[in-house]
């Protein structure tokens, strides 16, 4: 049984989270409480000294960080995973780019815009400027999506995870995704594949990680 | 045979070289001139839209962008390939932390601390805050190594040479590689591997893109 170390609303956590459902793998979440700054906390750093989320551990004890990273792990074998050594390079340049051109411009914006607004303030041009930016990544997806169903053509799989994470909560970050048809289109047809599971799901199903540490 | 465009000089451009020098993959290789602003000329962005190096085509004329990404495709089959999953995702893992906590950072203040420094006047302050957090995530990878030959282990592959691309020029950055006495003797080993090739190696082989194209 694998655990994940995760955070609510984040979409890298989303990640290994909905993978884990569709594909079915037995897995446990712990909810470490990033505004309360629990990722810095000692108990969470004995865990992952980089004191970063999403954090998942396997049955043996080995940990691994970096969302995309961990869909290759869950993944493999199954029918998420791309099937030819040119699909896995094409899915991990949709993946470094995810992590380059959207991830770091859509979650400050979501964060300091949205879910903790007392901290934007004084942020706003940032706020804009990370805006831009990641609406020129979207621009590009809209257009690559423009004439497939999935990042890889016809079959869903671990890059829509991948990309899905943080498009899909663009519109929390300001962003007015009818400017990117293809994109929303795209989101509804991710939303609609076996098992999947919505970012709230996460939260539902996470026990607090400091509550879980204390009592062990 | 694979081509690759590259620009001269660039950790990101090396990965995929050094790989194919290894591998004993044939390939030809045109030089991209960025300083000259060749990357953002019609000539290139014919070829890659997103105007950015490296780039490479195979055989089959299909575009890979992402330099770590063509790692995958070129190593596929190869003993330079992590042979688990959870070797594979490590191996990514790796790469993620390189794209996000070191490139990054040691890209532009090598860029313009050393390459274009004329570019660099009144931007002193942003290049030693990129060589702080460059020496931030040199110190995480300098532990990495304190008991291990190559990135995952006792053998060399993708990930050292993800890696190495930009931590082995750390030193034109402006980094003391003193103060990572394991990452230092880590790029010496990469040194010895078989059929290594330098940076400089790649100046040597490349033709000149546009010169190419006036000519085809």
């Amino acid at each position: 049984m694998y655990r994940l170390y995760a955070t609510k609303g984040s979409g890298n956590c989303f990640k290994p989270f909905v993978t884990m459902c569709q594909l079915g793998i037995g897995f446990d979440v712990l909810e470490v409480d990033v505004l309360r700054g629990e990722t810095r906390s000692d108990a969470y750093r004995a865990i992952n000294p980089a004191g970063a989320v999403p954090y998942l551990v396997t049955e043996a004890g080995v940990g691994v960080g970096e969302s995309n990273a961990m869909l290759w792990l869950l993944a493999d074998g199954s029918e998420l995973m791309p099937q030819t050594a040119l699909l896995r390079a094409q899915s991990l340049q949709w993946m470094f780019f995810e992590q380059s051109r959207l991830e770091p411009f859509i979650s400050p914006a979501r964060f300091l815009g949205r879910i903790a607004p007392h901290l934007g303030v004084g942020r706003e041009a940032d706020i804009i400027a990370w805006r831009d930016k990641a609406s020129a990544g979207l621009a590009v997806l809209d257009a690559h999506l423009s004439n497939r169903a999935f990042m890889l053509g016809d079959r869903y799989g671990i890059t829509d995870i991948a990309l899905f994470g943080y498009v899909h909560v663009s519109d929390e970050a300001g962003i007015d995704m009818h400017s990117f048809p293809n994109v929303a289109a795209w989101i509804e047809r991710v939303r609609q594949t076996p098992g999947f599971v919505p970012l709230s799901a996460l939260c539902d199903r996470a026990r607090p990680f400091l509550a879980d540490e204390h009592a062990a």
